[in-house]
């Protein structure tokens, strides 16, 4: 169920939960996540416990939620700590795309499905993922995820229940994400490292900006591969791991070139002939293709159909390696899957 | 809901979980808690497998509850392990002043608010949380804490869920019970250390006095944090400063007093001029102000008020600090938050 | 409920959790787990992601019970991965003797009693195992247990409910077995890592038998204890024990013999007079004397019923110690729990 927002929250891999208390603050928050790369907030029902009017805060997030929708249409904008049907309904109303709790209320799904809006209920059992299957849902949020064992714990509940995925939260942050996005269980992770509500209500905008790049690119998994240079012919090729080996760099051949490095760094590629690329080509590792090209788009940068390899059955599976329509100093980008 | 029990609990801090077979156990039990500074307990309709009887089993326990109710009538009592509501309305009949579960049972739960009993469902998972919340509980046991992550994912459910406060169990001792002291997620904590049903079955009272005693100092958390030390006037006590850099101990300079010590240990604090205490002041550190008074208050100590400090808003947060009206030795007592 | 069902995993002590597609492969399965010396297997309906007709899947999985049923009619065949109550038919029309579930629902459960099929829902919390016992249910699965503290949290929810038994399973492997066979909590352990899938769909049946021959023996926790000398008599015996001092081996008395050993290792037993066994006997550790009877009743061996020793009420309680009626090579044997 919900198929198409459940792929579209796997593109983004990454979506901030944060805290705001109005419209304001929720559309400065919207401005910055934008400004650092994200293009996804959960906005949730949290209220203080010294809050007088409850009721009033309530409303005053759900303007938020309108504020965010109205101001930036092309951000996905979700409800979250959704804990019952009335929260629910007042997301809804607000323009919520999808909502979120932290567990599974059944009056708060079945509101949902009934209403047609993507509902991600948390889980952290094997019952409440029962419960969750029995209305056919495939995406599930888990929480809280650090507490009770990480990647391993969805790992083996994806064994057991091999159509589920999660949007884990709850610990996570830009040291352990990486793990979260090498595994097959998880879809998208949700978190608030980079919208702590210190720095919202301190309107520190800039830091927000900042942290939410850097958790953008350690979701992503950016890492450079290696630098790929052009030879004439083949034995030019050859020839150049001789000067590489000048530095130590030992040589591993491929059908297309000599790989070049030390200590399971392989940092050159050397190409036997036709290589990519007016001065060669650069080679960048990210956990999923898919992802980094969503977040590459708006950069200008496309894949070109023809250089894409799968890691299994073409179109099925994900892909493993593509060329970019773009060049960088002359220089043609790859990417390839960790 | 239940908001007078609810600060009950939290003053005491410490809530003993025991099992007993039977009325005189239950009285033993409670007189050794006393003894050793514990003014409440929580009575557990736990039988043993091998039990033949059952209902009678449970029986003699609700007699253990009234019989502790009548015996202490200024003790807190409570029923544990109330798996259901006939179970319940059994533990009501005999006294219990609150009732607590394992779990999160709805008809348990809503049988006590039907009687108007405070009742502490156990949770473990956001599920159970937000049935909690439905039903407007703000403080919930929690079980089994250790194994669950400890006081790192209370906090982690205290984040999403701001109103929720817990009373932790399973696997806290007085090695650990300070970090969840330390906790705002944490109202009081549970446990069976200090009243092991060995040591109940073989009549061990006063290890369990002891142990008592040291559990309550634990939760406490007492600790010596400096001698005070009167001087005449400002010109004197820069002079005492230099007395004790003779053994090595560093100055730093309040606006009146000086501290000396070495090693991030302050052991002293030489006042400027009108230091409280005929022969000075003794600084003594608690995790909790307004819980050490409820330990204290037996022993004839209460608060001045005129030197309460808060951590936050006067009469609203926290006390930071406080003297006590009764000296030891001439020196008077002061109580200061860790 | 169940309790002869319930007795009898108990015995078995381990249950395999086999993934399988079809009758073909579950009675090849089966084939090898019981060369393995295994007389048990869990079915399981899960169907991967990728399946297109999932109803085929399933009903295919089922016939694997059937056959499987028929084929091996004295092997314990249940199924596992019961989510709902129309698998649980599925189930029981195909011929499963137990239903199993990861997690707690209570149509599945309460379909199983109705029909009187003994049922094993999985439960994690406290809330779950209070729904389980006001079914009187005594034994459930608990999954995924080493994500959520291992044998330490079973220890503590039967602690909290002395009446249940788990047979857990997530993360058991040949490594950590034998911390689960040593505790009360656990009735039997189940398990894939000697039935992976991907053994079964690489038809290496070959390695599921070394597989399960080690994770049997691994469950069972057969360990040389000692190797019993029968002397003439008291003075020739305590003669022997200067013998094995040459050694270094140290002694220590027994009423009817002397230990001689070190490092914490008491490898022989040197007997007064009157041992047993025309060369002597060995004795051999297992974590269950019960289970372990259980898995060599197959292979002739018998106990001697004189020679019980009890771990508390005889009949009651556990074997502590037992003489086998065969002998291996001259030595008698006997089984000592751990």
């Amino acid at each position: 169920m919900f198929q198409e927002m459940n792929k579209r929250i796997e593109l983004l891999g990454l979506i901030p939960v944060i805290k705001i208390r109005n419209a304001q603050q929720a559309v400065q928050v919207g401005k910055a996540l934008l400004a650092g790369g994200i293009n996804a907030a959960e906005v949730c029902f949290r209220v203080n416990a010294d809050v007088e009017n409850r009721d009033a805060a309530l409303q005053n997030i759900a303007d938020g939620i309108a504020a965010l929708r109205k101001t930036y249409p092309d951000m996905l904008v979700g409800a979250g700590t959704v804990i019952n049907s009335s929260l629910a309904q007042k997301a809804i109303l607000a323009g919520a795309q999808f909502i979120v709790a932290p567990g599974f209320n059944p009056d708060t799904v079945d509101y949902c499905i009934k209403k047609n809006v993507p509902v991600y209920p948390g889980v952290s059992s094997a019952s409440e993922i029962e419960q969750a299957l029995s209305r056919n849902l495939t995406l599930v949020k888990f929480f809280p995820v650090e507490a009770l064992g990480g990647v391993k714990t969805l790992e083996t509940f994806q064994k057991a229940f091999p159509v589920l995925k999660f949007m884990p939260s709850g610990g996570i942050n830009s040291e352990n994400v990486g793990k979260y996005m090498q595994s097959d269980a998880v879809a998208a992770v949700g978190g608030s490292w980079m919208v702590r509500s210190s720095l919202i209500e301190a309107e520190k905008w800039d830091e927000i900006v900042t942290l939410s790049e850097e958790a953008e690119k350690a979701m992503l998994g950016f890492e450079f591969a290696h630098l790929g240079i052009n030879y004439k012919n083949e034995k030019e090729c050859k020839k150049g791991t001789q000067d590489f080996a000048v530095f130590g760099f030992k040589e591993r051949e491929t059908p297309i070139s000599w790989f070049c490095g030390n200590n399971n760094t392989e940092a050159f590629e050397l190409m036997k002939q036709n290589g990519r690329g007016k001065n060669g080509h650069i080679g960048i590792l990210v956990y999923s293709i898919e992802r980094a090209m969503e977040y590459l788009k708006p950069f200008g940068y496309s894949l070109v159909p023809e250089t894409i390899q799968w890691c299994g059955e073409p179109e099925k599976s994900a892909m493993f390696f593509v060329y970019l329509t773009k060049d960088i100093a002359g220089f043609d980008i790859h990417l390839k899957r960790k």
